[in-house]
């Protein structure tokens, strides 16, 4: 890895003077993650990767922890480590580390705005942007060992949906079947569990249901959105599910079409062909049956070490896709007071299409009282 | 809580007054949780309070979050919700509804980077600040339901701490004990884990060292930080363990050392004392005993709805304690290469004095071999 750490580190700088920016300051994060390897916690002390355009990279970091920073990627990467004291003013000695000449210096996107303000306090002359312009330039385009890390933690959930007749039927709580779904989630070798949507009934017309008490009734639809990470790669996957022997009518009549959306929006995916291309792919087929009003969210969201990245599938992006770049096909159709459906695989760009890193079935699937 | 929610929006608008903030944007975390009790979580879309110091108070929401918000105890506070879809650029929808002669705002302290500079874009002639001067005058105040609240977090990680011969004795890898520890940190009444340190022999001189496979050895000191979240509140405790039946002669010359800076710290915590004088008490103890060298962090951090917020127990901190204050006395002593001890309690400050949140030994324990 740390070959490809320190090809990252290149890559960002020439991203970076490509946009105009001097240099990049890094906190904890999964862009920190992304270029150095150093998972650490966001915590109210600074802890910063200075990397200008041109010249050696430098990481402020609280000098109580110096131990972790050096037990991290970063003791084997040509980075300086700077460490500061309890009573230095870590936002002075940051930015008397950028180039002399720097107009611009970019923050990572998730950076506290607390921490931001105080660089751009520290250096009232500079430009302050957001880094994730020139980040995503990198992010977005997934190495093999990336879209490995990818398939792993597709394989991963598909296991727990696989297993899903285990724990879902009528008469247990959403909560109930969350709680057996985020075990399995560890258990099929995710390291940890990222959400859990189990939306029956009524819920599942909320797109971003929370778990509740509710009790599943005989014949709900309970739509089952779940992701873990593996290695730092996200996983995140929907079926939508009958808990009972025969679905609703109306869900009967509108779930083949947001499958047969789906399968045209998977399908649709190549390099070349833009993200909001794909979005309409499927939001045609919706509308033209009747449901467009009832698809209230754009088709997906880019995927890799944030469960959410860029690329987004959604109108007004007129991104080309290209090989490499990984993200979620989901359209779901939501019928409010009633039930809604979604069904959601990761797919990556290939050479000449996309390959589907969840295979589990997308039929209706009727889970009965067992 | 509605009332408390009410009184704290309508106590931070006076504070932003009075601090010549004209509004304050809050995004989901500790801030929006403790105004509005709504507990998102920080997604890409914008979700952001907008609260002038004068007027009424608006919760800008995705469409798709829009129940999830209702369903929270925003859907009984005066405030009114707007959402947007997913077309829609959120930001300039945001400052429009700022006060029209509003000249200042101030974004919550963790507010995402990039969401900030896209407010700061969208209004371009306004000043953008951070919130955190404005609110840590709110929440660095608990009340009196809060210092309830984290009573119950810190009985729970006392009634941790004391079973600790349970799991922590020679043999074990500090991930085995970790884990077992972190299973009673549930079992014990807290809803998550927030950080399990489980730091033995040379690890123990890390202050914040992670969980490693190392074998605990006979005789090692082994240092245990452990904290969780009960109802929103958080705890945080550390013990300095001896994994045998007697400590090193070098660490049993400096631990009493320690356990006498701690008291003295606790016993000084009173009104009107500054935050940098209660640092003081220990710090001088410990350096005129010869360890002044391996106290290399500030004596604590301020607890609440997070592990660490104001005020900051740090030479240099001139804020006078206030009955309400809550934060954490932990003093150390770290000799690299060999181990270390830290002694950690919460404390809040009482009309005379201060209470300890956490009473179990503090006391060399030795945990034998069994």
């Amino acid at each position: 890895m740390i070959t490809e750490y320190v090809d990252r580190l290149h890559r960002a700088q020439a991203e970076a003077a490509h946009a105009g920016v001097d240099a990049l300051l890094i906190s904890p994060g999964p862009d920190l993650a992304y270029l150095t390897g150093y998972d650490a916690i966001a915590l109210e002390r600074l802890t910063c990767l200075v990397l200008p355009a041109t010249g050696d990279a430098r990481l402020v970091v609280p000098a109580l922890e110096e131990p972790a920073a050096l037990a991290s990627p970063v003791g084997d990467l040509e980075i300086d480590i700077v460490g500061w004291q309890e009573t230095d003013d870590p936002y002075a000695l940051t930015v008397s580390l950028l180039p002399a000449a720097a107009a611009t210096m970019a923050v990572d996107d998730r950076m506290w705005a607390v921490k931001a303000l105080a660089l751009a306090q520290a250096a009232p002359a500079l430009n302050l942007e957001a880094a994730g312009r020139v980040l995503r330039e990198l992010r977005m385009r997934k190495s093999a060992a990336e879209v490995n890390a990818l398939r792993t933690a597709g394989a991963a959930i598909d296991r727990v949906h696989a297993r899903m007749g285990e724990w879902l039927r009528p008469g247990r709580t959403e909560r109930q079947v969350g709680r057996d779904i985020a075990d399995a989630i560890i258990a099929e070798g995710h390291d940890s569990v990222d959400f859990v949507i189990v939306a029956s009934g009524p819920n599942g017309a909320s797109p971003h249901a929370e778990l509740s008490d509710r009790v599943i009734e005989a014949g709900e639809p309970v739509v089952v959105d779940i992701g873990g990470s593996v290695g730092g790669y996200c996983s995140d996957s929907t079926r939508s599910y009958i808990a009972g022997n025969a679905a609703p009518p109306d869900f009967a009549a509108y779930y083949p079409v947001l499958c047969e959306a789906q399968r045209a929006q998977c399908e649709a995916v190549r390099p070349g062909i833009t993200a909001e291309q794909v979005d309409a792919v499927g939001r045609q087929l919706i509308t033209a049956a009747g449901f467009g009003e009832q698809f209230v969210h754009r088709t997906g969201h880019g995927i890799g070490m944030e469960t959410h990245e860029e690329p987004y599938i959604v109108a007004g992006n007129s991104l080309e896709l290209e090989p490499g770049m990984a993200f979620s096909i989901e359209p779901g159709i939501y019928l409010p007071g009633r039930h809604g459906a979604r069904i959601e695989d990761i797919v990556v760009v290939t050479d000449d299409g996309a390959e589907r890193l969840n295979t589990t079935s997308r039929e209706l699937t009727l889970l009965g009282a067992g």
